[in-house]
């Protein structure tokens, strides 16, 4: 019963207002942190940063772990996707890393660590869940889209590979090309160079842009609807219920009433 | 009850078709003035520009104070935010500047005077309005996008900032690097000169594209679907009122009536 | 009576499929010889083009008095915009230009055969009223849109035209550039050069871009909703009124019907 | 009867989940060696590829040979577009080619191997045939966007064509880069350098991108309407048949059974 109210009081630290607003305070202390070093500092006040940087540690550390103690189940804390994020985060931060070139892995962990915004604030993981889940609908498209990257970027390395080896080099190349020739960055420069050799070669970057344009207004187009169908339903079911409307299948049951009725009476 | 007839008839002039014409004239001939002088203008012409500037100062002091005053509780004027604004607009243009750095502020506030367009004229306030109250909504995914490009400017500030000085140098440099990357402005530029150094570079580029595109396109649809529901909603509403239309709510008193009269004859 | 008989045989004549069709065919045929012209030409086929030109004036000469003849109240003829069009090329075309100036005139108003097209075929008309139509609803937000470029223009000039007086020189140019800004075509290249001076001018273009993407967005939105609007409403009516579908209306009636059923009989 | 045993066991394989994969992993396998091929490879790795590349067209030829064994009416094997296309693909790779210029024509069927993926794949053929679907409704918006395109161009090359020779040489010329003045790509560049003979030809550009963004967004307004449509309709059809849900028309049916059921009682 002991360990019981310990798990408890946890919970109830966790669950805390206080406690959800000091760590996202010092989620964005540590958000400033790693932007100040990003500039000119003395060597004073890099030392004070350091002793800052494992103040913080420590207070993840902690908060870490009362949120493992406040958990009822244990097994279930490492279920969670975000909370796994959140351990790895933090034990790789207490690995002590001297001045080599794990250093960098180490100052990049402390960047994620700004995602812990994210894990800490419901409203921006929810924004997270609803963008992944909608991933998988549009998963055919970028698929489609892929295969038009693909079979360009082949047919423009057969061809362009000897005018210009930088953009056409291999396929990889080519696809990061064709990606360059889809944000209209400089594309005309990269069709130019190539008519010169080819005259017709703007039928292949006109029809790639055509296409390219195509699938993607049409995954737009499929988020806006999926999106739109989910909202309409919810909104509907939501006014129904809530506000207690009559449907056309109470005016139903209601008709069979009346007709029971009338059938008893005469 | 002498105070109250002036008032009222302050009132009525405020109210009047030909003086809210007259005001925006004003107002468009003082924009005229703001362009005309950025053209290389003579002498002249320019002491002619100063004093109709004064006349458009006094005009709008003049209109202020009608305004003011047709106001039946004088307290409640201050406080619509665009009443502040108009008088803050012409109390400053009160102030005599000589040609000091002070005068830029002069020009500045006579150039603002042209925003008086949307305090007049209703339609644009409103428009303004609607754009503000849609703000709110898109919070969350504006402090999302915000991470991503804190985040990419960390990673790239760490990485890049020995490669190009100008374009990495510090996490505010780097956000507007990304900014124009977003904007996809030269972005191939940005990416090859750091493909040199790390050749897989090209990932960090490509991933914050997407992201920033993914949450740029929700925020779109965020929009779009908020929109469209308040819209539907104020049509549904307004159809069903405002043409008498009978409603499944209707039908559902009309059976029980009926129900009750069948009860009742039998 | 004679006359009269004239009369409707022109207009059988005009509405016949293969007079529509020939038409066209003639505007397809005007079309390439003006797109012919722009490429280097024989002595002789030039010649023969001119002939060309000559009977392709003629044949539009004939078409537009048989429409003229065919119609019956001849005043109507001159009020729809379509047909003074008409007149006017073909009129125009008939002037006898020398060589001079006027020349270039002749050639242009031979370019605007091929918007005879949209005259000709119903569909690109209905379309180009649709777009014509849905303009004055966008009215507003473009004003606001053209107040924003205002208020930018004039502080860029005031601030920038002594940095790059071929950008900012005036009011005109101004607003030309701050177009170039919003289409993203080099705007980082004017940025950069104004932060020179500036070192917080970034603040301008970041706060214009965010302002006229966040107003064309609203447009986009606003045409979106209104054709939704029209289509569904315009489904709807078609659905109930074509499928002969009952509707809550009709239920009305029919349950007060059975009402005054019951109390009569009873 | 023995010939139909044969048909049905080669439609048991064509059917099975196996044979699908088996395919579709031959695809991506040929996919991966067109890639490969534009690297940098050894004489002994070409070599293997080459026996590799003669394995695919083997199975490949296997496989549509098993698809055309199990379907039942032979003749209504080649109705379907992509029977014939992956027939194409299959015969002309049997073809041996000389180190000729038909090489390439070779390399390029090898390429066009990948678009078998659409093919086989049932959720991305739908995907095609719906992208195609649209496209006729769009016909017109195109047509005219075309004739917009012409007409610009003729006027461009009229005035343009002593100005820079290259860019507005002939009517084809002058439409490429009216696309690329479409994509903003360097559009400025273009119109400044106009802007030095004809100082007004900002109003060519201006009105050039407002009527072609106008043309385009009627376009994706288009898609998005006759999409939204499609689904909502499917969606409530499906809503009111799958659920038996009670619509306002047996609603209709019911109150005229118990009218029939009042009259004849009484």
């Amino acid at each position: 019963m002991n360990t019981f109210t310990i798990q408890k009081r946890f919970l109830e630290i966790r669950s805390h207002k206080v406690f959800e607003l000091f760590v996202v305070g010092i989620i964005i202390f540590s958000a400033l942190m790693i932007g100040a070093k990003t500039y000119q500092v003395s060597e004073s006040l890099l030392s004070i940063m350091i002793w800052f940087d494992w103040a913080i540690t420590l207070i993840f550390l902690t908060e870490i772990i009362i949120r493992f103690l406040g958990e009822e189940r244990k097994s279930s804390f490492f279920k969670s996707g975000w909370n796994i994020f959140d351990t790895l985060i933090v034990v790789v931060s207490l690995i002590p890393i001297d001045n080599s070139d794990l250093a960098l892995i180490g100052r990049l962990i402390r960047i994620f660590r700004v995602l812990r915004m994210v894990s800490i604030i419901p409203e921006l993981r929810l924004l997270l869940n609803s963008l992944i889940t909608a991933l998988p609908q549009l998963g055919y498209v970028v698929l489609l889209m892929f295969i038009i990257f693909y079979i360009y970027a082949a047919i423009g390395t057969t061809f362009f590979a000897q005018i210009n080896d930088v953009l056409w080099g291999d396929i990889s190349i080519s696809m990061l090309t064709l990606f360059r020739v889809m944000t209209f960055e400089d594309w005309t420069d990269v069709m130019y160079e190539t008519m010169e050799v080819y005259s017709l070669s703007w039928i292949y970057f006109i029809t790639f842009i055509f296409f390219t344009a195509f699938a993607f207004l049409n995954m737009v187009i499929g988020i806006v609807v999926s999106v739109l169908e989910d909202e309409n339903q919810r909104l509907k079911d939501e006014q129904n219920q809530a506000l207690g409307l009559v449907t056309i299948q109470d005016l139903h049951v209601e008709i069979s009433e009346l007709k029971k009725l009338v059938q008893e009476k005469l």
